[in-house]
């Protein structure tokens, strides 16, 4: 269960990346802001929904987020963290109470995660779990609405599928908005921008087969390039690949 | 409005042609067959739903069926009917009360036009639309489910797209199953045992733009192609492109 994973990370004893634990909850990406730009992101995110989808806003120094989980600390409940400083990454600590301040706000993005189990449910095959690799993503040519410093262009991850089924994960993920949800692409990646599918901008890259199509999706490392990019005096993020585990239900993310 | 509109076909006043006439009412694709082997042909159209998707079944002998329109006369208010005797299209009547017998069973199944009203609703170009020709289409290699003498393959149309209307295409006619739904294929032709897009079985070839995707629907030319491949003794259909207009709104097609 969440509360006892996250019990697990507290005290140390799981410290690894969160991909396939507790894999009927939400994960999120994190970003933890001071109040005096958090306005600004809070807009960012608004503005670029598929890319910044919102499971939860706290207060500034609001640190237990209760519509993220029961008993959840959020400097403690991460395997790790990312700290920046004038939009340089300076350390990667497993702990943030030393850094906590009263104007710190938290920010909880939707993760491919949760729809990829949807799709894992539907007998959808994906390549980079079968492949035993992260995701390939690439960085487009599609603008984000900009607000305030936070701007760049969309990242997007790219799961290769047959048309059928390519079809049928445009009709699942179509239910959860709040993680991503509908592809933003489907096929060219020259029509985005994207000079090479084997050279990825993060993640690895994967096998596309004959007769499949590169099927893209919104990610969460849009978010946190735009805030490297925006280069803040100080800015927390979850270190790549160790999320925070929620108590939120994948299946209750549904809009249909 | 459809009442009025089958009154000027009953009366010969209208002859052509049906696409764009009522566009907020759905148009049918009209099977009429004897009753011994309509009880086949309904358990085809409901084993292969996307390509057969059935508005109304009337009892037999009856021509007036009211699930689909007031005073509707199905003998009279249709703009043309295909005619066939064991197999082989005979005539191309205006009327066919002369033909009427009490065994005939009537079919109506949803037909592309009522989803391509809301892919315009939508501001998704249509390329037959701007073009101004017929949707192509064509015979694949995927077998229907078969239903005594009813089998053979399904007929495809094709609508070229860019990634981004191909993914919204797919959510906006995934809400209307009764008029063949979401697409069955995106991308290569060759997957479905297409060998040139240039070369369309049925309708007319359309431009496909750089960075588009064909994107493929299950057509009701599918059940037409299996009624002639029958060879039945005695069978009609609406002629091609001469469609039912009936009473039915097309968005009260919509399940969501």
């Amino acid at each position: 269960m969440p509360r006892d994973f996250r019990h697990q990370v507290r005290t140390g004893a799981f410290t690894g990346p969160t991909a396939g634990y507790c894999g009927d909850y939400a994960q999120a990406n994190l970003a933890i802001l001071p109040r005096d730009c958090a306005e600004d992101f809070l807009r960012f995110c608004v503005r670029n929904p598929k890319a910044c989808p919102l499971l939860a806003v706290g207060e500034p120094g609001q640190f237990d987020v209760p519509a993220l989980g029961r008993e959840l600390d959020i400097r403690t409940d991460v395997p790790g963290y990312n700290v920046y400083r004038d939009g340089v990454l300076c350390e990667q600590p497993r702990d943030i109470r030393e850094l906590w301040r009263d104007d710190l706000v938290v920010f909880a993005i939707g993760c491919s995660f949760s729809f990829e189990q949807m799709l894992a449910q539907e007998r959808i095959p994906l390549r980079h779990v079968d492949e035993g690799v992260n995701v390939p993503m690439y960085r487009t040519s599609i603008p984000n609405q900009a607000a305030g410093p936070f701007r760049g262009n969309l990242v997007v991850s790219m799961r290769p599928m047959s048309g059928a089924h390519a079809i049928r994960a445009v009709q699942v993920t179509s239910r959860f908005p709040s993680v991503h949800g509908a592809p933003v692409h489907i096929g060219s990646p020259a029509a985005i921008g994207i000079g090479d599918l084997s050279r990825p901008d993060y993640g690895d890259a994967v096998s596309v087969h004959e007769h499949e199509l590169p099927v893209f999706w919104a990610c969460g490392v849009t978010p946190q390039s735009a805030i490297e990019s925006a280069r803040l005096p100080f800015a927390i993020a979850h270190r790549p690949g160790h999320m925070l585990v929620t108590d939120i239900p994948n299946a209750s993310l549904a809009v249909l």
